[in-house]
């Protein structure tokens, strides 16, 4: 594949567009409807979306799979596509849970042609996709090279020429479930965990080790296969990973700054080291200019455009000392515990509940916390 | 029952001390236990126990008793009192759920006389008992007398002579179970309502009621029992109320400012207006001399004593616009979801877990907020 | 409407076909599209669904949604017909929730004419929609009479000529989210509650009155509507109601025997007096001459086409004078409780998973109690 | 230890006592203290305790320590042993979770020496405690000898001649919680597994195992050890093993025929081939001339002095060829769905919902199922 097909000659250039939209339930699609309708936004210039949906974020979490139906349905309308082409053109990377104060809500990504005028320069986006990863290759290297191919690609596509330009990575994995690890065991392969939740956690951790590599960030050594989920300082500080049953192969969504783009849409992410780093979230709107004191304020709040948070339940059982209940909780699961207090804590300081939360960041960010990404308009 | 008896002449004077103890699960108090062995604390000086317990804060909630009973165990050991008249004589007043971040925590409150020495006027504690309440009472106005009763018993009995100086009430209120709901049928009796979870907000309502009328924040007006549950601008802005299976009175702990108690334990209570309202929690912080910028620095998190919250899923299904999914979860309750969002933002201000963060906080603070009061050392 | 028009000469009659299949999750209605493919089933002949979903069969069960979605589409692309439109025909009535040894499952009920041959007289199918019921009438007698007349149509539609020969009356009702309460409160209407697990119970309990009418198990007296939910002497034993978010509309299936089909399916639904009535469903088997002993053996089982049961958990917190923990449990709804132990006990006696066990059987069937119904081949 | 100082000369016999008593709650001992103040039973005979309280079932289950340590707490009182004493001599097995129908009860094993009348020959219980089992030998070749130790051991002391005289053992194994894999680690040693909930998992194995070693089911091969949780045809069809934090030795209780006993109670234990296996069920009941028709008829019923089930979600993801979801429940644990599913089968064939069902049957039985065992008076 070649980059420059991507983009056009001196006179033109790229922008981004960011719509973060409220849903009913993980049926409704109708605030896009409203913006295709409206002619606001064309469909053929949607590229990825993330959004949150209300399921209770697991394996057997449906919301994931009900949303992205519904939304290329609505696509496929719109562009004459048929649905499955689009699944596999437009990354929906979905996160369940929208545990305490959080608002279900999706971000749409489109990228729109146009003449050069201004500063060129701007936030860019750029997308792929990986072949299907088999059942036994869920956590094991071939899904980290996998993860890794697919992350360059997506730079490529979005113009951006150094791996330090890209701000965040969003990656979507398939993991196993029962019935997979049962396909998989029956065709003579054997699986690295057939335990569904374990799984999904293997799967987090190939992704964000194959964004780490691709961000130069780790080596691709497959030797490091036996670190993911045992050695936490190995990680990356600027990928988000998701898994899920409804994917059978590694989506990627890059993020990041790009001269072949232009607009005010900027991007900051800052690591949080655990679940209380109030400060961490401030450092991530600072380098975007804003200032919470102790919360954004109206016009403030109004800059910002979306937020990507990944955190973790610190599995050695404290927070600062204090012990914590959530991993020995046989009632709620605890990537929704932390879900709930990290996006309590973030929803604080930002004023706003429309925020992506998501668990499992094993690898993601410092051990025990995660990271925070912030779009805002640079004004 | 006359207050001065409680108080000694003017050479003597009353001290507060505050103990925040950890467990390692709800049977576990040994903690406590090291402190009375060491002679830290006289078993004898305690008067009341703020606790939260890992739960799940509903009906089934055994983790409530399972503590009252380890504590009354030990502290019958240590003072020669049966653990039934200890359990009479000492409020302990748990809320179960350590959702997120939150960390299973007491807080020891003990009354010492000492010889005056220094400033007079301190934080004081005095603590009531209500005569039981039968299942037919809950959540009518007899409950609310029950507690306006118990709240002024315990004005009387920590030497707080104006209802101004009261800073916090925290109250315990009897619930009605399927079971209770039964018997009582059987008697003749009627329930407000025989749903368990109904029941426990409505004994939550009838006591943040009772602690309004006490502190000159509501008329005792028997006409106001159809508010209950229904208009919530009718509140105590000081109040905090629990309700569970294993107490059949009111139990109510008083907690304010005396002249006849010396040290340098303050307290302050601030409103939250909504579960993101971080302004809320620095306002009580700034009563007493502390800032978080954005967090608690480690000199002054040293200074916090205590700390409770009182917080609400918003009944109207959103938080500052953008819609929740706490009140249409039929996989974890409503009030679990809000104490983990709300305790991880505390939690983030203050850089510590170990909060106590009750849901349930019908007529208690603002509607869909709450409140949030610290106790410090005014160094 | 002249339910003669239903109808074909005498030369002609209806056919019932039955079809139980699976689904591997949610969205997957792979098993039908191979029936339509392989011709076996014309989209075209498909009048009602009735299946059970993998969700939790409460408010926030998106499972029922998203099968419905993925149903419509697949019959809209075999039919040609929108899927609005289809969903406006086709009753699909899900149950979410299949705890325990519960397979997820689904089964079509498909109408044919054809020629006359052999013996008149079979298992006949008829469906009808109500007008749309807005949130003030859920749970009250306007409910009920647009349930009742769901049923009447649907008799017609099936040539059921007396009431007596209904063997089974399946509704789904819809009911009201906090949103949709927070809604008609706006708009000056007052819901009869507005907690959304109470408002799905007066739904069924609405519906399940209005089939009681519908069959001349009870009169069309309004007086009777303060006794929903409190007096369950007042039932249908043939009616099994549903109730969820996703539908705005009384739907109605109605199966009985009818003169103007022919075919050898039969259905029989009895009573189950309690959780525990393995009598109960050995009656329900008997009447269509199949014996459990204990189990069905394999040439029974065959001739089983589908199996319905609904199952309460007794409100008065005892079954045969024991104790059970449903009803105050804060971690799993009391429905859920249910579904498995029944669905286990059903099962047992079966040798097969694929049941419909629904909860929340007030008002159908015994109190504590409900029904079990089963269509069989009668060889 | 010389087993004959357990058993007194030829004209004195030992008698087995069993109660099954409800509580109202985990605190709940007061029909046990009933039966201690009615003389009808005397607390130093009392030799274990096997019972079902209300709680999840999984490591944040402390409904099994709060009924613990408030039935040490009352059989103290009686005996005027410390409460400490009592839990090293007294096995007080409780599996936690009474989902579906299952009713909250314990069963009170007691012994009596008598004067010898009539035949001999009956029912005899026996019981012993491991050494403590270090968080590193969970689930390993120690823990197995640990166990079957214990098992023989407890067969001495109940005068069990032979491996095929015993019907039913009981064990109780300690787990790993993350505070204990934490400690572990700081200590040097590697658990066996982190994860507290496959921990439980482990521990029930290697309890199995060592039943299996002492019943002559299994050889004592260390190299067996990489088979636990792995092949499931290595088991025992007499073993039933819980696991939980609240114990760190192995407590065996076994129960079997002794000439040395004498009384009408007899006991049976058959394999329950998978969750549907109802006829299993009918197999131990024949045992004891007791034939459900398809349930127990009263006066069969009042025979039945406590039932104990072991059951399993099959780990193949299916029941009898259907598809389960048991497996891929992030809302409920695995072992909550099959205990409520099981546990509604049998107590349909019993007419009894005072059923010990516990979950986590990993090689106790056959794979999938689990086994039953009731103790009936011969009468």
């Amino acid at each position: 594949m070649n980059s420059t097909s991507f983009f056009p000659s001196g006179e033109l250039r790229e922008r981004l567009l960011v719509h973060r939209l409220d849903m009913a339930h993980p049926g409704d699609v109708s605030s896009l409807a409203a913006l295709l309708e409206a002619g606001e936004l064309a469909a053929g210039d949607v590229v990825a979306v993330i959004g949150k949906t209300e399921g209770n974020g697991g394996v057997n979490d449906f919301t994931r799979g009900y949303f992205t139906q519904s939304l290329m349905g609505l696509l496929a309308r719109y562009t004459g596509q048929p649905a499955e082409a689009l699944q596999r053109r437009v990354p929906c990377v979905l996160s369940g849970g929208t545990e305490g104060v959080l608002s279900p809500h999706y971000v749409i990504f489109a990228r729109r042609r146009e003449a050069a005028a201004g500063a060129a320069g701007a936030l860019a986006v750029g997308t792929a996709f990986s072949d299907p990863v088999p059942a036994q290759d869920v956590g094991r290297w071939a899904q980290v090279r996998a993860a890794a191919a697919a992350v360059r690609m997506a730079m490529r596509q979005a113009g951006i020429e150094h791996p330090k330009d890209v701000r965040f990575v969003q990656l979507k994995c398939p993991c196993v479930t029962s019935a997979r690890a049962q396909a998989a065991e029956l065709a003579g392969r054997t699986v690295r965990t057939a335990d569904p939740a374990r799984s999904m956690a293997f799967a987090r951790a190939a992704g964000a080790f194959g964004a780490a590599v691709a961000l130069g960030e780790l080596p691709d050594d497959p030797g490091l296969e036996s670190a993911m989920l045992s050695d936490f300082n190995l990680r990356s500080d600027r990928a988000s990973v998701s898994s899920g049953v409804e994917v059978d192969a590694v989506e990627a969504i890059v993020l990041g700054h790009s001269a072949l783009w232009q607009g005010s849409l900027r991007m900051a992410c800052a690591p949080m080291r655990d679940a209380l780093d109030i400060a961490g979230v401030g450092n991530a709107l600072q380098a975007l200019d804003l200032a919470a004191a102790p919360q954004l304020d109206g016009a403030q709040a109004t800059r910002v455009a979306a937020v990507f948070v990944k955190c973790e339940p610190d599995r050695r059982g404290r927070v600062r000392g204090a012990r914590h209940t959530m991993l020995d909780d046989t009632d709620i699961d605890a990537q929704r515990h932390i879900r709930g207090a990290v996006g309590g804590l973030v929803a604080g300081v930002l004023g706003d509940t429309r925020l992506f939360v998501s668990g499992g960041a094993e690898h993601q960010g410092p051990d025990g916390g995660g990271l925070v990404a912030v779009i805002a308009d640079a004004g």
